[in-house]
């Protein structure tokens, strides 16, 4: 199955092997790796070598090491899988500007690709959830929707790319834009404008409206950025 | 600085911290670790654990480790940054589709930014590659001036992360999509439709006119990916 390994950088190549074993199709989703001890002998190289791989690809997020039982492929793997680009958008990150820029785009092409394949379930979920913003008064249960809404919408675009990076890229967002409804609420009058816009992207999902899914993200998405540009 | 650590998954802790450190600015692109033997004094966990977290950092394309000198974070990260990425592609078994639909999205979007954004340098260095692809007889050098006419679109993009995200993305479809052009340039038509493509995107560059940039790429793009689904 595996073969003895023979260069200096020692995990990187139990790593590289067993990649590429998942490339060929051998290991899948849900598959149980060969024990430590299984995998020291057939690569003949320390146990050290080995477990360093095994945690880096833990880290990574590829497996999970279940207590007494053995190393698995994982079945899921978004959780994970972006802490890399979350950390590099960190040190990349000064420019709050780059990261906002990345987020329009990509949200506005989401709401456009989710216009068009929203179920009908889904749609009805978003309906919910867009219904909750005005009859509820308290603004963190709010915030809270407003996340949500987000969410589904880039869950709905049917692209797991699109919808990790946005996660990640939200995630960020957060991070430099602390409580950006407060921002925006300050002002009373926006509260009923950030439900006319929400309910204008979910207007453009019902009725499948690419062009009118993008604008009304755009729109929504311009609206609150110049408010957290002005109160900066 | 760091602060001892209590619970089980240890490895994970220290990760944890390190990325703390790095969210809040303590640790910066390029800064040197501490010692392997001073983590372990601050951290007060075993040396092993303190191995396996470093290791999975190097993994990630976070740090590199130089011989005889020490760990440092990295200054530039895209290299391994998507590892992970393309093995989860492995085992989705592989959606070139979502890829190819983010990766439209991003070039479309970094070419509009790039054309209001290049600068006379960028643009006599375009200018250069464009050139290159009608005079040159050789197909391998046409392919390599193909890449380096995108990858230099999205660099002139201005942001960062649009330029890491697209750089790791290419690399993914041409793992799915080997000698894209060879399929293209089977029929010898395409050979200045191409050209012609290339030089559009250009022309809207010099014109620093964003619709049209915008507009000639996502030309390109579809014509490309059409010439691929029919050839598959």
């Amino acid at each position: 199955m595996f073969s003895p390994i023979k260069n200096t950088k020692v995990y990187e190549q139990v790593i590289a092997q067993i990649k590429d074993m998942i490339d060929k199709g051998i290991l899948k989703k849900g598959d149980k790796l060969p024990s430590e001890r299984n995998l020291v002998q057939q690569l003949m190289v320390s146990r050290a070598s080995i477990r360093e791989a095994l945690r880096a690809l833990e880290v990574i997020g590829l497996i999970e090491c279940r207590q007494g039982e053995g190393n698995y492929i994982k079945t899921s793997f978004q959780d994970n899988l972006f802490e890399p680009l979350s950390i590099m958008f960190m040190l990349e990150g000064s420019d709050p500007e780059a990261i906002w820029e990345l987020r329009k785009i990509m949200e506005v092409e989401a709401a456009g690709l989710a216009s068009k394949r929203i179920t009908c379930e889904q749609l009805s979920q978003l309906k919910e959830i867009t219904e909750k913003f005005m009859n509820c008064g308290d603004e963190n249960i709010n915030a809270e929707i407003d996340k949500q809404f987000h969410y589904k919408i880039s869950e709905c675009s049917g692209n797991v790319l699109i919808f990790n990076i946005l996660k990640t890229v939200s995630t960020l967002v957060d991070h430099f834009i602390v409580d950006a409804r407060k921002l925006i609420l300050a002002h009373k009058e926006n509260k009923e404008i950030l439900f006319n816009q929400h309910n204008e992207i979910y207007l453009s999902m019902e009725k499948h409206s690419s062009a009118g899914a993008r604008k009304a993200m755009r729109e929504h998405l311009d609206f609150a950025n110049k408010y957290m540009k002005k109160e900066n």
